[in-house]
């Protein structure tokens, strides 16, 4: 066996140095994956105190609890923004890192105002939910919404790779996948969750309900005379306050706009505009209903 | 730096005084996400003996392996529901606790059974499905439908809080979203799974098949004078024995009643009832199939 | 607390008895979840050097370190072949099982090769993706790619259980589920990923883009003369070379052939072959787009 790995070994390492692009090899010291997965969690605790810990938070502790987490935090998020900010530019200081990094944890206060405005949205849009509590503490949206959010201050500042890595450590335990460049209003509510889609440019306004399965998307690409996707450009739609979209909906392109007020069936397909206070769906009578055949063979059952 | 940290610091107290409702201060112990994690776990393991510990069970080893199992449990769930029960009343005694927890745990048996009916539904089900093993080691539907009816027989008792977040706790490593009232029949079987949602009042007959994607909704809500929504009520479809659903359809409405086997086509959205034996589906002649225009622009590719 | 916990005890003790097929007593040593979660870990560090781990590899440093991670990956990976092979075969010899292991790491460079362009794929077909580094440390389907085309490649020399285990690591990590028998060309895209399905005899081309939610799925399954699921038999669609689909689409049938070319809408259910260079979408006149009524009753919003 031990031959035959040493044979696989030069195999591998050749590869590496024969196929480019996918390595990180005598590379720059990247943002590290299981740091930012950590530094997700503590923000959520910091978030919402006393919901996330084992035990809840007493006020007489609360300074120093709250301090040491903060303190920690700010320590790792510097390096990583660092690593982060040093992909772009080799000579950027630490400096611009801990700037970066203050004024982020800094918009804490403003980012749990808007938070208490999901959380009550949540609790009226759906009538299974029983208390703030049972939102907080398992509602997948607060955690991908929270996230975003957070993730959205660090995406302003021009921080390459961490925003998104952070919304895909939500998306990958929520299903939701929210650009950081996305755009939220307040009460925003995202009920079960799985498989909704926001892209980078949309623009979402206060009090908007998605079910799961919805998908802001973006329609074309525009390309280069080399036939290059271009990077950036408004490519996702806009949606206004007081808007619902039941599951399965899809809204693509940069110059949609879904008018304020209004509600989206599910499974509608969407690429123009819709005015405000409009109601959006299928006709039900497009659906077939038919009795079953009873001389099925035994071939099989045709869907 | 750390005189920066120390005036964030002194914000974000100040927001958790101005900000209320997202706080757990001086407050209940609420349960802990954590411990309910690892009592998900361990009850997953008693289900399936073997399947999920590093090494098979020895049958001369079983009662020391699984009482030893069970008493960690008990021990573990009757502090996390008595923590549960204090949020709804801080008096509730620790027998009420209980009393509930060994009530649960003695459903084990019979949860056992139905799970057995699942398998095997699954092992029919799917001809990619080559052994009972693989569905129990592989099939997220295992999970997600194991977890639901171990919470669904807290959610009876009334217990509040922790049937949500066991059912979410499947949801997270899933996709498949089952709320802990939903009341679903033997041999359930789900494909795929990511996206499913069955809602709280939905009751689910026998030998049903969803694949992923499917929806069991609501779809209005009823409101008060003060335009609230009213907790509670029947908002959720049935579904008879022997149906089956393909991926990606919705249905609605706590009126709306699938009747027995039938088959729904895939991306159907159906808010009122049909018959028993039915076959429903959007027409084909809905779909266009055109050519693609040779002269593309170079300003991008249009849907 | 302790008289009613033996009780219970006694209960499932019988239950394990009287109620088979979901318990490994005294079984067979069958592969272990845990183990083969961190086999796909260490596998993915391989593929891609210096991105996952704490710090970059250094080139100095690059034969230590991976000889030392490969050997520690051919242990414990035989280990676990060699109990899936004896779940078909009890008396499978443990060399069988380092045959195949060192078959299969001998694929690694080509993988990577395959990977390479994966990777490229996705940057240069989304406008969001800013870099390389941005693509593998934050795109689900990268991961979820890989793991496929090395499940693909024990799935090939019939190794029981351990593919699918993989392929549902993956999946319950990023939404995506690609059976391990799957067929899958050069530079692969999957964007956003949530609620991909691609089935066991899905053949998919060169330079294909999926979105979120899209479907390659099984219409209808042959039956024997008793009425069961025929196993195995080509089900899933084959899709031809730069082929894109758009999210929430469903292509169900083994012979159904998307030709090259082609680009299908969203939310479209299609259960037929469509020529090369196809444009496939819902006509949008079957959306109805109405003002909503003024006189919307206090007893609730209807969709």
């Amino acid at each position: 066996m031990q031959t035959h790995l040493r044979e696989i070994l030069r195999c591998i390492l050749d590869s590496y140095r024969n196929t480019g692009g996918i390595n990180n090899i005598d590379g720059l010291n990247l943002p590290s994956k299981r740091a930012m997965e950590s530094v997700c969690e503590e923000l959520l605790q910091i978030l919402f105190p006393g919901f996330l810990d084992a035990e809840p938070v007493h006020s007489s502790d609360m300074e120093r609890v709250i301090g040491y987490r903060l303190g920690a935090i700010a320590d790792r998020l510097k390096h990583e923004i660092c690593r982060a900010l040093r992909t772009d530019n080799p000579d950027c200081s630490e400096n611009r890192a801990e700037e970066i990094t203050l004024e982020f944890l800094a918009t804490i206060p403003e980012v749990r105002d808007l938070l208490r405005t999901d959380v009550q949205a949540a609790y009226e849009g759906d009538p299974a939910a029983r208390s703030f509590e049972e939102i907080i503490l398992a509602y997948p949206c607060v955690e991908a919404i929270a996230i975003q959010r957070l993730a959205h201050r660090l995406y302003l500042k021009e921080v390459p790779l961490i925003p998104r890595m952070m919304t895909e450590w939500a998306h990958a335990r929520t299903g939701i996948d929210i650009h950081a460049g996305a755009s939220l209003g307040s009460h925003f509510f995202i009920d079960h969750g799985t498989g909704v889609v926001i892209g980078e440019t949309s623009r979402i306004g206060s009090r908007v309900k998605l079910y799961h399965g919805v998908t802001l998307g973006a329609k074309s690409f525009a390309k280069d005379d080399e036939g290059h996707i271009l990077k950036g450009g408004k490519r996702h739609p806009d949606v206004g306050d007081d808007v619902t979209i039941y599951p399965g909906s899809t809204v693509l392109g940069g110059e949609t706009v879904i008018g304020g007020g209004t509600t989206l069936g599910g499974n509608v397909f969407l690429m123009h505009s819709v005015p405000p206070n409009s109601l959006v769906y299928y006709e039900e009578t497009q659906i077939k209903v038919v009795p079953k055949r009873r001389d099925r063979s035994a071939d099989g059952e045709n869907m």
